[in-house]
């Protein structure tokens, strides 16, 4: 079908919303929107398999605005076809409590299908949706029952292409042959600083056929191009698709197309009223848009809700042949584990050996994922030592794509990206592990999950000095505690294995906000004290391990993870010297936070005021525990080469320094 | 010349000494090494000019191991040249205070160009290098004078590689054509999870040809290609160059050749004694080499020296020539300012009108720029917003390497790594820009800018919710707390122009480990408060802005940035109803660490219990000066999407909810 006037009001419709919005906002970005409006239109009138009445369809077809700076061509697609985002919305753009904030903020009953503006995250999320529907294709589809089968769409920019996680997630997807991707890059050759030649002149169509991507190069402004090069991405298997289309930013502006002045501001109202003329457009009057415009686009819902039915009589059929697969399918997608999942969950015996709870963690996870089929993860090129691995639960691959252990490569921000796509994609409880270290570099993946409230769960292992000779680029000092201050994230460092097998427990039954878990390298003996009570000690986050074997209570003695024991031995050290210690186990300060205050103070009484905390990390945080009267025994510098023996003397977590600086605290 | 019997025991003694000090660490990464000796030999031997008794020569080659894991073969290399690493350091390897660390650390008396072994760091510190190099020549270098006249040569691995900071620098070096680069690219096909088939399937040479590198593959084992592939790459201007060696990881060994259990884990004695025999070693006994292969690597002594006094007699004749370039580069170098630099430090009026501190710094940079010329840097691609740019002096391109505007792209990553190149170069003051939040993508390298103690300033601006409009994504809410647990790092948040301009006085006196400086988006008043203050209290870290305007002391009032304003507001309020508050602005945490007891307790003194912070960011760390008796008004959620005045008065930064917050304090 070649190109009508109805379609090219289709098109302009969407640069009019944007500019009318943003101009009425006074702030966002207009340039994008106005340049890839065509693209836009082509794609969701044209081939985009979604139903506005029911955006959580599972077998619709994804889009992703990874360059979530372009928000206003997201809301007037969703305002245009029919989702519950109104034209009072778009008039509310960046206004507070609005449904249209500045960058699109996940929400899938609006049909915002995650959270983008920080570049380069939306185009790894695509690949982790992109993987997360070949695993449950192959999972769940059967001959005749294509359950999944759709396309992940995305608008990449050239700041989505500059960032680094999009080389990650890019070659993984190359190397992963996922042909149910389909990129548009925009090209529009503005970046902020000005024309992309002054930074950015690789040949990125040849940087994507390296990955082993299928490329197409394209005016982004013609029509025809634009929907055969879709056609043909789609009838080319066997590999991820980029369609590069030669854009202009402000694409119909007379005075800032093609400059980076409308990248990020309004054109003003001189400025849109050229434009509007410029375009053709029927109207001056903000946000209007020709009814008969607004009714092509709902086209959407009537062709939306005819899909959506045939997919749920297939459904339907696909109960009656496959009765166990459906319930399992529905019993996933709903977000509940298994019945009875929680008896797989391990408890250490105290006659076991000591172990680290890396190894302590891989027992419980062999056992979690027997039970939890849809319990998949994988590390960033470190699963012998994160101790990751699903024993027998096979690799995801081009050709294997039921496997359960994903390789993500050396690729931490990109795991992180794919992560959170895996986990919006539904279906799939997720988990993704590296060196604790390591989690400086997945930190803003970190962030967008817990801004999203996904439960993602990682695995953090080597989580201290005790990591000991590889030296102090690889110990964490102060990314245990910087980790505390991210939002929703729930930081879990247990002391053994039984807090281990809780902190697994805990994280999965986490359904809001990722979990991070950190993780011993070292050997850790399985705490007697800990056995019955760490269930409801980590769910607490911090409670009671053993109170003071006096008659009385002088101090307490707050720990985590690999320093608990010392604690334990400066309690007994000190008990010899008559002071009476409790030791406190607090592996979750946001779990503790959450708890009621007559909790908090049955652990913390109030009048106690000798404090000592104890952790081979950052001191920052820990005042607001052992206040301005307590002490800490922790890192401030940054570690070293050595035997973490010998880093345990030297940096002072030995029970007898312990009981050093209790005693000189009781003493001030 | 073609490889002799001595060459082959050269190249073996690399394996040998690898093999030993492992196994004596019974820790470490022998693969790496042993695959890549041949093609270290040729360059240590043949091409890498560097003077083993003045590591610091400034036209020496630089050698980046950025694969860091292999620091033995660094060690080994540094030890059979000649360097102050002594065989009994070998000895040491990853032991307590040893010369030989687990990962190479930054030591350049040492010969240790730079801290690696967090993947890709080191491949963006040699494109740091490579534009430093690049800028000096052009500043410095003269007719019949080339003085900045050498290579930067880095070993890369698969897993640099696959990070995505190799493809945030390695685009930006082809972009800028940085012939002084080359790189062998370790291709041994194992990483640590087996093969990389398994996630890293990409074709590496057509990539970086995407880039615009010059790209040669050649058998990394093969001694005359790797020496005609150096040759070709000296002879080939202006492009970077990549060498994609096809090595096996444990050359030589029976057993652990070409697999992944060599990575990261000794052979073994056994192994050991048949990899020796297999390599027809003449000698079982541990770290035992030849006395004419130590020899021959010696010849390094005085070939180094001769060159160096070449360029030594160069330089003399320079000064003669060119006298005032010459005292220039000479103070450069040594890391002096120029004399008098302080006086272009502006100080502002108390009448200027209100200007954002991102503004302030635009001014205070720009007036320090004239002052300074080896002040130098850009942003990733914010510079209009994180108002980086030095007017009228030049940018930073392939055809103009004397500009002083680096335009980074969109790489945070990457433009972290290669501030630390520049600044590891020498010669050099660098700053980089964008916006706080962002900062989470910058915050590997910057942890080694912190461990290196680099003096690296970062331009973090935008710096809390009064984003406002671009919502969360774009709102830091945690990260300046967090980048106060990194050690070493200095973190300022001024809180009007003045506080501003002594940050940058401090950033540039600064020497010794990087400083971050968190400037806010929106405007601020000139505080006559701190007109005469804010250099002293800057330096100090905190220091009482106002004291109490009633004869007592109740309250302290304290905040950072632009939270200051609202407490100097709200301590009017509260005096009207007879409440002494004292505003203390603390600026700086880590500075204000540094300062006497005495000092601390004149700022905050032990008896005023009743204390309340505000700082729009993370309240973890504020316990520590506010004790379990304070409170602190702070946001430990994330921001929204809305005017900043709206996000002001919904998240309690008004003068009214202090004193509300400070009164509940108060009757508590």
């Amino acid at each position: 079908m070649p190109k009508t006037n109805l379609d090219q009001l289709g098109i302009n419709a969407l640069r009019v919303l944007t500019m009318d919005a943003i101009q009425k906002a006074n702030s966002g970005h207009p340039g994008m929107p106005m340049g890839m409006a065509d693209v836009a239109y082509v794609l969701w009138t044209r081939h985009l398999k979604h139903n506005p009445r029911d955006p959580r369809w599972p077998d619709r077809d994804r889009f992703v605005l990874s360059a979530g700076h372009g928000s206003m061509l997201l809301y007037s697609l969703l305002y245009l076809t029919g989702y519950p985002i109104l034209l009072e919305d778009l008039k509310q753009f960046r206004q507070w409590d609005s449904r249209t904030p500045g960058h699109p903020e996940y929400e899938i009953d609006l049909g915002i299908e995650t959270t983008t503006g920080p570049l380069g995250q939306g185009f790894a999320n695509g690949v982790g949706m992109a993987m997360a529907a070949k695993h449950l294709a192959a999972r769940f589809n059967r001959p005749q029952f294509p359950l999944f089968d759709h396309y992940i769409y995305a608008i990449v920019s050239d700041g989505d292409l500059m960032e680094g996680v999009s080389h990650e997630a890019g070659s993984l997807a190359g190397h992963l042959g996922l042909d149910n991707l389909i990129y548009f890059y925009d090209d529009n050759h503005i970046s902020i600083e000005g024309d992309t030649q002054v930074a950015f002149t690789e040949d990125v169509p040849a940087r994507f056929r390296a990955y082993g991507w299928h490329v197409q190069e394209i005016d982004g402004h013609d029509f025809d191009a634009i929907d055969a090069a879709i056609r043909t991405a789609k009838q080319t298997p066997g590999q991820p698709h980029l369609i590069a289309c030669r854009t202009h930013i402000a694409f119909g502006s007379p005075h800032k197309h093609d400059s980076e002045k409308a990248h990020g501001s309004p054109l003003g109202e001189e400025e849109i009223r050229l434009t509007k003329e410029a375009l053709g457009w029927p109207s001056l009057e903000p946000f209007f848009v020709p009814p008969e415009v607004v009714a092509h686009y709902r086209l959407a819902i009537p062709a939306g809700e005819q899909a959506e039915a045939a997919w749920q009589e297939l459904m339907t059929q696909y109960r009656q042949a496959y009765p166990e697969e459906a319930a399992e399918l529905h019993r996933r997608l709903d977000g509940q584990l298994p019945a009875g999942w929680e008896k797989a969950v391990p408890h250490f015996r105290l006659d076991s050996p000591p172990l680290a709870t890396r190894v302590a963690s891989q027992q419980v996870l062999n056992s979690l994922a027997q039970a939890i089929p849809e319990l998949v993860g994988g590390s960033a090129d470190l699963a012998p030592s994160n101790k990751t691995y699903l024993a027998g639960l096979g690799d995801f691959q081009q050709d294997s794509p039921e496997g359960r252990n994903f390789h993500f490569g050396v690729r931490e921000l990109g795991m992180g990206g794919i992560l959170n796509g895996m986990a919006l994609y539904g279906g799939l409880r997720v988990f993704g592990g590296t060196f604790m270290v390591f989690s400086d570099y997945m930190r803003p993946a970190a962030r967008l999950a817990a801004l999203m409230k996904l439960p993602v769960i990682y695995v953090w292992t080597h989580d201290s000095i005790y990591v000991g000779e590889d030296g102090p680029t690889h110990e964490p000092v102060e990314q245990v505690m910087s980790l505390r201050a991210i939002p929703n994230l729930t930081v879990i460092r247990p002391a053994d294995a039984n807090e281990t097998a809780a902190a697994w427990q805990y994280a999965l039954e986490q359904r809001h906000g990722p979990v991070a878990l950190a993780l011993t390298r070292q050997k850790l003996p399985v705490l007697p004290e800990a056995a019955d009570k760490a269930w409801e000690g980590v769910a607490r986050g911090a409670y009671v391990l053993s109170d003071s074997p006096l008659n009385r209570l002088d101090l307490l003695l707050i720990a985590t993870g690999s320093e608990v024991v010392e604690a334990l031995a400066a309690q007994k050290l000190l008990a010899e010297r008559n002071v009476g210690a409790r030791v406190i186990s607090m592996p979750s300060w946001e779990n503790f936070e959450r708890q009621p205050v007559f909790y908090k103070l049955s652990v913390f009484p109030e009048h106690i005021t000798r404090r000592l905390a104890i952790e081979a990390g950052a001191t920052l945080g820990w005042y607001r525990y052992v206040g301005r009267k307590g002490a800490v025994v922790g890192i401030d510098h940054f570690g070293a080469s050595a035997p973490y023996q010998k880093l345990r003397e030297e940096f002072g977590f030995t029970p007898e320094n312990i009981v050093e600086q209790a005693l000189k605290l009781l003493t001030e």
